[in-house]
């Protein structure tokens, strides 16, 4: 998952455009030939869930059934839409992709992946049931104890990172304090 | 600032879009009717920082040169760009707009703007020195202490709202933890 790709055409007029820096700008921007409007692209947001099932403490990972990384296990997140929240839409991906009941809890992790551009908060959850419905974006839902998570066929690194501190913090008895870190 | 403008052309090729909810999407998104592309607008996250002098607790503010809210107040925060992670658009804007000199502290407020669709992110800073030069968005950057503070002329409500909240833990002695809150 590269940058976003580049504007071709203007989306007001559908003219060429030109990459120029702006006036009182300092990096260039898509500039349309036509209209001269500026076309700005910018980092998106990625809202997920860290599930657990407090009964036995087990974790809900979904395997994807779409690309990139088909196959592969992550916790329940994607892409921020207009109108909603962070914490909304964080509860409406782990709805739309395990069909989980939850309760959110705090703000866990904060990862910045600037290579491809995102930003990826993923909050803790309780699972109010410990049945799922996966949707369309996955294979399949499923819990998991710390000993059983497959680390070989994790998704992102974003889901590997949250893991690991989140397994590290409950054997250490620790509060579970934001954690931010940056992946390049 | 509302959301932004919706998409009239494709970014692509130019033909027109068409606003229809893709397969195995659930919301409408602008549809290429020449090349098929699909295209997605999500919301921005602006950053941004709340520098303290502290040899005597003043923090500062910029005069905004540039609308919105032109000729009022800000702490220094803009667009995050690619390229870049959350903390270091912080520190840019800070530089662009106030010319200031800071050492980033912790994550301090993390503020959903639900109506423009965007996601506000301050970072408490320690300014290195108290003297600024304004970039070409700000009419000035000047020091105030809590007492002074132009609370009428003051430009955003995520400002407003940060600055509330941190002299509100300073007074009470409390730690700069994390605060999160959604204006909708």
């Amino acid at each position: 998952m590269p940058f976003p790709s580049r504007f071709k055409h203007c989306p007001h007029c559908g003219a060429a455009v030109d990459y120029r820096v702006p006036p009182d700008d300092n990096r260039e921007r898509a500039v349309c030939t036509a209209c001269d409007s500026i076309h700005y692209q910018n980092p998106l947001n990625v809202v997920g869930t860290l599930p657990v099932w407090e009964a036995d403490g087990r974790v809900l990972l979904c395997r994807r059934a779409i690309e990139p990384r088909l196959g592969l296990w992550t916790l329940p997140a994607g892409f921020m839409e207009l109108g909603e929240t962070t914490a909304e839409g964080a509860l409406r991906e782990t709805h739309e992709e395990a069909g989980a009941q939850i309760e959110l809890l705090g703000l866990y992790s904060l990862l910045n992946v600037v290579k491809v551009g995102q930003v990826h908060f993923f909050y803790r959850a309780r699972l109010l049931s410990p049945r799922f419905e996966p949707g369309p974006e996955s294979l399949e839902a499923q819990l998991f104890a710390e000993h059983e998570i497959p680390w070989d066929e994790i998704a992102f690194q974003t889901t590997r990172e949250t893991l690991t501190r989140y397994f590290d913090d409950r054997r250490h008895g620790r509060a579970f304090a934001l954690f931010s870190a940056d992946l390049h």
